[in-house]
This record gives structure tokens, C-alpha cells and sequence, in this order.
């Protein structure tokens, strides 16, 4: 059995000490919400891990994430080891594991995927950093993991960055498959060729070449939700879509299907579009086409 | 000077008979609405020729276009042409010159482009058909299209069929030209990197590269309201763009910049989009992400 | 324990065969190859069937099913039971149905997914059709489904043309999931910011969002072929792709994303690109840019 | 008359000399090529000019640039103005701005479209920086831009930055003008609907929707090559459709014809692609589709 210090307990992290504790491993966790937090701050939370001490910052990716790490650079100490196992940009890693490096503490970048149900499934890890850091943190990778051969829920992807790179392709491949299976349904409710849509999406979780986790959850939206008409079609994006966007055009790799499934979600959000404003604008102009006004 | 009838006087038919007229033609209209039409109905129309008569039909596309050449096959004669000039599908142009040719009546189908600026500038023309009937429909071509060099505002794209094809596949095009201005639009405004949109979009209109038609109506209509918040961003589609993209299907051809600009306008017409309710719901599934509830 | 007339023993067929044999049924097979063949003929496949009988059809969509079912509405008599199990396209169901229904047969259109993997997984299931029909060849589907509650494997989709329907687009949405972990690939392998891809992918199989049977049967295919390099980039395309994007035409519903796919497959085949040596023709025309000429 | 001292003499700064000096203004150029240059260095060209100096950098965007302008903050004087035309990205204004600045050297940003027509036709231009500079510089920008009024071919876009935004969004519209017109011949070639492709695109430059300057040039490259096939489908990019497009990411507009449009680029250049050999592999596993082996 091991012991981490385990820094946000957001719906992640609580969910996460929860499964290692049930493994049998100690965890001390900080949050700033003292009603889920085991400890008064990072500072006591360093103090109550023995030497040496390994922290999981589990915060928002970004500022807070990266004003952790560096609250850590001061806390710990030679021999310890940070994880960032939030969604955090792959660019960032680097920065952090210098920080740390020059104060001879390691750092390991871990992608995690699995949601809400990675409590009790296990979460998919990918792991960047080095092989004797991720030796060092196993423990905790196996029992985060789900059941099951290892290598087929946990990768050690490369070096630092790797971890978080390897989790921004998984998302940037994850709005893909989601914008799939959403245009899909689209079409089966404007045709109205079958009769039940939820009927039939639900029909394709076992034999056939669709089925997949995200179909699961799509037919327990639908069992909830037939037409899933209480939701609005508005869809955030929390930055992995876009960096895998960046990443293709740095890398000249066609990407068309990320990036459409990102553009709807961009759509979704708006309340009118400036460019198709423009459209209908262009189209009056040399069609005499009727177009809306505002307010007719 | 050659003698014309006109059947369908709205925005582009009108036009075209002043264009005509003031041209030295001979134009006989005929429109639903008497107060633009010159007869009481096809027969009249009809009689008020002489032989061998050339009647253009110029209503909308599909079953009004059909049923009136139904008509025309009942009240012409051998030796006679009947021009459509609707935005009819080219499979449809078939299916009349078979009718017609069944009566010795002589068929051409012809794209016609330029909107309600036509009048004043000519309309480009694409027409399909045997070559000695478009021989004999030369004048009211050249009188239609605009001044200069022929070829650089009339093609004879190939047999029955080719004129609509020739328009379908433009249409196609402007389609994607007007999404890349709409885009390129909204990006300017989004960011607020340049002081004043409107303006920059104007100096694009000599010298550079994306000079163009339509370029010149973006900054006409932008003139009337700089940030066409006027509109809504509701775009129609006619029928063009979608066949197009079938055409492209049929043949194979990869057409992601026509298909977008069509989806666009699709999107643009839904108060909500079932896919992104679908997109709503995976994240909510999975990630326990907040959703936007209708009437919250 | 029914009896079933089964045409068309290829891929599909045959190890539908052996997995309704398996099950206990009897199977009467007719195929064009005699070594795999039962019968002779369709004439002989229908003689040794007992009254009432059903016969499956499972031979390539568009003419050559066509054919059968117009033989079969010949030999079979009324109350006999027709069922087309190919990729026909929904359009084709209703023809089918019309004229089995002037002789008194039954039809039923069936979405048989699954692959090569159905004989042993059993195949997922979409039927259009009567109620009556359904019922009268359920112990087929049972034996052809998968494991498990019914409703996960098979739906009863609508009435006539449902069930090619609901195939249509799940191959529509399987164009998507294909192209989205494809675009993945191709971007973890050209940034080499992991230091193993299929090791990476192998990891993605459990806890993660992005698990799938398409996954695992990348992991294998990754694991014969790690950078699947003795395979060409070259992807045919069999039809439901392209009528699921026509029938988004037909509907109005953008599908940016199986667009983008079926588009992928489409410029995966060709050997130069006609639009991109016109997009390199005008970059020299108006830059100067150099362009690559052919033989050079 | 003004006096300019112009770095860089390639295609576009050796046209530019020509018009500036066809206009009356004296231009001492400098580049790496003797036999192009008036001057032996940068340090003799800053000589060569009188106080306050005008200098106008024309060199590649990125580090030659960047150096270029690095170097004349050493050799230039307070009170000298420099002008970087090329075609950079926009984040590189502010930092070269700050350093001149710091020396009370003044700095402009100046999109130039046009290409190798600039010098017969003028350049549009789209300027950033002080109005003082603007109007200190305007001569010279006269003399470039193209008859006509000035606010059709010139615009003062915003502060420092702001020219090359203007110039970048321009770009990105380009991409998605040439792709859409691209598009629409490959359509027309494959369907072989029309008889004579280039007779209908050179009959499309009058009357029509979609004429620009752009469809004028491929005119001229069809009478050239009337199938282009002298050409490879093999099409560059120089960063700033990819801008364009990280601009649509950070700003999250919709840029779907932009980004298919590179991304199309992308493909062009590739001789196999790795995502097609994924969706190969992926139809064989599933279906035991065939594929096409390297050397088969």
C-alpha cells in the first residue's frame, strides 16, 4: 500500500480517492472546499506524507493547475514526485517538469479518461514521464485502472507531455465519434423512417460494428430522455478538441472530422452567426432574396 | 429583331423583358399576375406568334416548369422552340425535350446568372441544346447576356441538359464563395483585431486576390448596415447546391468546401440541433458536464 | 426448429449458415457456386422447402438482388415469406414489397451487421416490416442475433424499408467512428510525441471514453501491422455512405462529419486531384508559385 | 517624390521597385543577389538614405524577416520609420514594433496582395500602425495600391498587427474562394455533363454570380492547359490559412470551407495517407473487405 497526497477532489478527484482508498491506499487530500477536504493546505498536506512524498494535483487545467505545481516547487523536496493528472496542455508539462527537475523532484503527466464512472469502472490512464517515476507511482496507476491486463487500460506514451498529448488525441478522437453518432440521430429523427428511434439505437449495442461505451451512454440519455428534448443543443468544449486541431495543423495532418465536430460545438453556442448574416446579406443583395430582419 | 414569348414576369422574367425590349425584341408576356402580363393566358400567348415560334419559360423550378411545358406540348407547333430558363434540374430537361421532340418541337435548357442586376448588366448564360436551335436563339441571347466578347458571358455547355448542369455546378460554387466571405467576415469580427471591418473589407475590392462580384455586394450591403445586425443569419437554399452535392456523390468527387456551405444553411435554419442535444447529452452521460435544460 | 431457403453463400451467407445450422435449424442454401451450394437452382431451393416457406436473400445490393426477388415472385406461392438480408437500399424495399404483395408473398427488409465476426457473435439485427412477418421469422433472428436481451441486438425497426433504413445511417455513423479514430492515428504518428502508438491505442481499450469494438479490432490490426504500412491508403466505399448522405440532403440535417468521411474515401482512390491542380494552377497564376509538373 | 530604402528584391519587392520608380519615387534596394541589388549591405542602404528614413522590409515572414528587422535597430535612427510588407504573422508586429519602438524607430505592418500582377495592376493593401506613420508613409502607398479611389484598394486596418491580420484573414477567404472553384471543375470534368469544361468556365467571367479576378486566372490557365493535366495535384501552403484557422480556434468561430480548404492542401502533398490505411485496416478486420497491399 502506498500514500498520496491528493490536491482538488472535484468530481474527478473524489471519485478518485475513493477507488484508492478502497485498493488500500492512504490519501490525503486538499481541496479548497474544506467540507471534502482532509487537510487545512498544501503545506500540511506535505507535512502529513512521509518522505518521500508523492502528490497528485487533480485542479483545473491551466492557471490553477499550473499555480499548484508551482506552490509544490516550494513545498516539497528532493526525491518527491508530482503527477498532473488534470487536462492539462501538453505544452505545459515541460515547463512544470523544469520547475521541479531543478529542485530534484520528479514529475510524471498522466491523461485521464473515464468520466463519472471511472469510480467504479476504473479510469483509462496514459502516462508521460520517467520509466523510474512511473515504476515509482505504479501502484496508484493499478489501482486507478480498471480490471483487467494492464497494457490495456494504462500506457506509459513517452517522455514528458506524452501522457497529456496522448489524452488530447483520445478527446479530439472523442468529438468525432460523438459528432458521429449525433448527426446519425439527427437524421433518423427528421426522416421518420423508423418509428422509434431509441428502439433502434438501442438495437445496436450488441453484433453490430457501432457499438461502443459511447453508444451505451447514448441509449441510458435516451432510456431517460426519448427525444432528449429537455436538453438544450448547446455544447461546451474544455480545450482538447482545439489543441488537437492546432496539433494537426502543425503537423499538416488532414483533419477533417475533429474539426467539424468541434466547428458544431463552436455553432451551438451562438445565438446568431455573423456569417450567415453575411450569407443572407450577399444573397439579398444580388438575388433580392428575402431574408429575416430582426425583429419581423 | 426576332419575337419572343415570356411566360413567368417575376423578378427575373420582368427584367429580362425590359432587357429584351430595350434591345429591339419583340417580347409577348405571360404572367399569372394580369397586372404584369401581356395576355390572358398560354394560348393567347401562343397566338399572338408567329410561326415558327420561340416561347422562353421562365417559373419556377419543378412542377410549375413541368406542368407548363406540359402545356406547351398541347399549344405549339412543329417547327417551334420552347427555352427553359428556370433553375430546373437537369434530369428534368430530358424528360421535356423527349416530350416536345415527340411534337417536333425543338427544347434548350439555360442557366441563367446574375440576379436582379441583370437588367442593367446581362445575365451569363449556359445553354444546352442541338446547336442549330441555339443558332436560332442567338439574338435573344446576345440581347440577354452582357456586352463584350460572347464567349466571356454565353457558353453552349453540350447537349439537352448541359445548360442546367453548367448552372447547378456555378451555383455550387457561389455556394462555397459565399461561405469563405462569411467566414473570413466573422473572424474579422469576432477577433477585433482590425478597427473597423467594413472598411478593411472595401480595400479589398482592387488589387487583391479575393476581388470579386460578390465581394463587391459584401460592401454594398455592409455600406447599408456595417455589421449586418439587421439580419438574422437564416439562409434559404434553392435546390442548386443540394443537387450539386448529389452530383458530387454520383461522381465521386470529394466536395467538403460545397458541403460545408451547405450544411451551413441547414444549420442556420434550426432553432435547435438534435445532434448537438445528442453531443449534450454523451457529455452529461460521461462527464456529469452541466447541461442547458430548456426553460432554465 | 424452422426451415430457411438462404440464397447467396459468400462472406455474409455462409457463416450465417453455419451459425443458424449451429443453432439447431434447418438450412437449404442456394448459391452460383456449386461447391458451397445445396441446391441447383432457386426452382430446387423452393421445392425442397415445406409450405409455408421463407427464404432469405443475401446477394449484392441493386441488380443482382433485384433479380432474385423477381424470380422468387415467381416460384413462391402465398403465404410464403421473402426476406432481403443485403445492403439494398431502403428505395428498393418498397418495389420489392409491391410486387411480392400482388402474389400474396410477405417481405421483410433486414440490416444485418456484424462482419465476418457475426458467426461468431452473432449479427446485429434492423427489420422493416409487418408485425405478423417479424413474429413468423423470429426464431431466425434469434438464432442470427447476438447473446443477450433481445433489444440489444435487434430492433424492429418500422414497416417496409426500416430496417435498410436503420442500416443506412448506422453505416453512416460507422464511416464517422472510422474516420475520427483514423485522424487520431494519423496525428499520434506524425507527431511522434508518443513513443509507441499501437501501445498507446492498445491502452485506450478500457476505462476510456473512446472504447469500442472498432477500437479492438484496430489494437489487432495494429498488433499484425504496427504502422499498418504494407496496407495502401486506398478505401473503397459501398453505397450506404453515400445514401446516408443523400437522405441529409433530402432532410435538411447537416452531417459535416460523415460527409467529411465519405470524402476521405473518395480522394483515398484517386491517383491526382483534379480541384487541387486547379487550386495549384491559380497559385501560379497569380503568385507565381511554383507548381510540381507532371514527369518532372 | 519620397525616398525608400526597400529590403528584399524577390518577386514581389523587385515588381514593387519598378512601379514605386515608375511613379516618380526613388528606391534604393537592397538583397543578397548583387545582381538585383543597388547596394552592398543594409548598412550602405541606411546610408544611402536621408533623414528621417523610410525602409520597407520584403523579405520571407519568420526568422528573415524577424533578423532583418532586428538589424535595423541597429542602423536605423530615432525618428525613422520601418515597414514590414511581408507577409507575417501577425504576432511578430507587436514584438518587432516594442523593439524599434524602444530606439523611437516608428513600425507599420502592411498586407500586400497582389502577387506577381501587383506591378502592372497595383497591390491591395491593408495597413497597421499610427495614423502619423499612415500618413507619413501614404505616398508610398499611393503609388503601390491600384487606381482608383483609395479606400477600394487601401486600408489603415487598426493599430500595429492589424495590417497583417486584415492580410491573413484575406488569405484564409482565399483558400476557401480557389478550393470552391476547384471544386466545382473537378465536378464538371468527372461528370462529363458538359462538352468543352473550359469554354463553359471561361463563359462564366460576364453576367455571372460568381466571376473574380480569381475565376479570370483560371481562365488563363485552362487556355493554357485546357485539362490542366500538365500540372500535379500537389498545392503548398505558407502559413497563413493556418493561422487563419488557429484564429477560428482561439476566437471560436466556425471555419469549416477555411479549414477543408487546407486541409485538402494537406492531402494534396501527401503520397499516402495514414488515416485511409487506418480505415483500410479497420473494413478489413470487420468486414474481411479487401485491401491493397504495398507492391501488390
Amino acid at each position: 500500500m502506498v500514500q498520496l497526497g491528493l490536491v482538488g477532489l472535484g468530481k474527478m478527484g473524489f471519485n478518485m480517492r475513493e477507488r484508492l482508498r478502497a485498493a488500500g491506499h492512504e490519501v490525503v487530500g486538499y481541496d479548497r472546499n474544506p467540507e471534502v477536504s482532509d487537510t487545512g493546505s498544501l503545506a500540511e498536506l506535505v507535512d502529513r506524507l512521509d518522505s518521500p512524498r508523492i502528490v497528485w494535483v487533480m485542479v483545473p487545467a491551466g492557471e490553477p493547475t499550473r499555480q499548484t505545481v508551482v506552490e509544490f516547487s516550494e513545498l516539497l523536496r528532493e526525491g518527491d514526485l508530482l503527477i498532473d493528472g488534470g487536462n492539462s496542455k501538453f505544452t505545459d508539462d515541460k515547463i512544470n517538469a523544469e520547475l521541479l527537475a531543478a529542485k530534484g523532484i520528479g514529475y510524471l503527466d498522466v491523461g485521464v479518461s473515464g468520466g463519472v464512472w471511472g469510480r467504479e469502472n476504473g479510469y483509462g490512464l496514459m502516462v508521460g514521464g520517467a520509466e523510474s517515476d512511473v515504476a515509482r507511482a505504479m501502484p496508484i496507476f493499478d489501482a486507478l485502472r480498471p480490471e483487467g491486463p494492464r497494457e490495456e487500460g494504462f500506457s506509459h506514451a513517452g517522455s514528458v507531455g506524452a501522457g497529456h498529448y496522448a489524452k488530447m488525441v483520445h478527446n479530439g478522437i472523442e468529438y468525432g465519434l460523438m459528432q458521429a453518432y449525433a448527426e446519425g440521430f439527427e437524421l433518423l429523427e427528421a426522416a421518420k423512417m423508423v418509428d422509434n428511434v431509441p428502439q433502434v439505437i438501442k438495437g445496436w449495442q450488441r453484433g453490430t460494428v457501432v457499438r461502443s461505451w459511447l453508444l451505451e451512454l447514448l441509449v441510458r440519455a435516451l432510456d431517460e430522455d426519448p427525444e432528449l428534448d429537455d436538453l438544450e443543443g448547446y455544447v461546451e468544449d474544455s480545450g482538447e478538441g482545439r489543441w488537437t486541431l492546432e496539433e494537426a495543423i502543425n503537423n499538416s495532418v488532414p483533419a477533417p472530422v475533429i474539426s467539424a465536430a468541434l466547428f458544431a460545438r463552436f455553432a451551438s453556442r451562438q445565438e446568431d452567426s455573423a456569417a450567415m448574416r453575411a450569407v443572407a446579406a450577399l444573397r439579398n443583395q444580388f438575388g433580392g432574396h428575402a431574408v429575416r430582419k430582426v425583429g419581423e
